[in-house]
């Protein structure tokens, strides 16, 4: 039994939503509100789940599980199959490293939370808002880019099958294409995500698909 | 060989110099200044080792390695012994999640380079910048202190041996004081992070010991 804590546009819950998929493993989705009412994933009940007040969060066999990354990475240790790591130590730390430089140093930047507090607290603009998200979105991927440019990128981040660093990477193209940023200079990462974006583990994950979509 | 690319004061790279101690592996650092020159990170030949310009980097028999938690695990796998991870699952995903609270949800958001577009383009003042810091300290190591409300809780952040965990709490902990946040109300991570700071291992990665420091 897997229960999936998740918001239709978090990113961190759409890469775990990929996994599932990729994995095949059913689950129960949760939503958890994160606008309404100063945002569900404040409540006690949830904090007490995620004390960060995060989504996703697993419930399964082993616990209730938080952060995306530590997710993907428990999904592969317990249902191997299809692997989302290659089996080289090279290999998985490449595919990690790139899912990182977009789970660690994109994303946490852009977060709701800290959106709201360059609004709310430091009265930024919404223009300074927009140009915030976008710096670091291509920031961040450009580095992502760069990273492609190695002889071990195939169909997908790493070889012709898809790894974490693929799920990481959708959710968050999906994100800049929904700012208006120009990825048109990252033309391998553009590449790679519309070819996920044709899979049904992917589509089946994506925002417009979930229970909880507006 | 292992060349490490390091700063004294840096985090990240903070946390993998105390695991290739705890793994007693040996390595060549070398210094990369990130306030001299505009920054020795954004010089192109180190671009192009790490194409987001961050440290660490770690030059090894798998090739060029970037993102600390990634270098983190390669370590953990090349050198299994002493393991920095557990063996069973749940507890894998709990000593990975309180690593990434802390790698994903609070030091991005302080890392120079977002520091450095609150000062010198959206204009803060010294004062908010201090605020702007302590409040994501504070936020996340209040996050970290209630995963550690656990009864696997043990002279580490996972029971009584140093994990991927503890090689990221003691560099935010060090970080959190260099900034006077008040870390009272956490006594569990601070407990934690004092016993760490006895130990060699750690002791010999602090930013004061190394050859770089200022």
């Amino acid at each position: 039994m897997l229960t999936l804590y998740t918001y239709f546009r978090s990113s961190a819950a759409y890469r775990v939503r990929i996994a599932l998929n990729l994995k095949g493993l059913a689950y129960t989705p949760v939503p958890v509100h994160l606008l309404k009412d100063g945002g569900e994933q404040n409540q006690p009940a949830y904090r007490a789940k995620s004390p960060l007040g995060t989504v996703p969060t697993l419930e399964c066999d082993h616990g209730v599980l938080t952060q995306s990354l530590a997710i993907l990475e428990y999904l592969d240790e317990t249902h191997p199959a299809p692997a989302l790591l290659p089996a080289d130590p090279g290999g998985r730390a490449r595919v990690r490293a790139i899912a990182q430089t977009i789970a660690c140093d994109i994303h946490p930047i852009n977060n709701l939370r800290v959106l709201r507090y360059l609004v709310h607290t430091l009265g930024i603009t919404p223009e300074q808002k927009t140009a915030w998200y976008r710096h670091w979105v291509m920031d961040g991927l450009a580095a992502v880019e760069a990273l492609l440019a190695d002889p071990r990128t195939g169909a997908f981040c790493h070889g012709d099958t898809p790894t974490l660093a693929d799920c990481c990477l959708v959710p968050q193209v999906f994100n800049a294409l929904r700012f208006d940023c120009d990825l048109s200079g990252f033309p391998t990462l553009s590449r790679i995500a519309a070819h996920c974006d044709t899979l049904d583990a992917f589509r089946a994950a994506a925002p417009g698909a979930q229970p909880d979509a507006e």
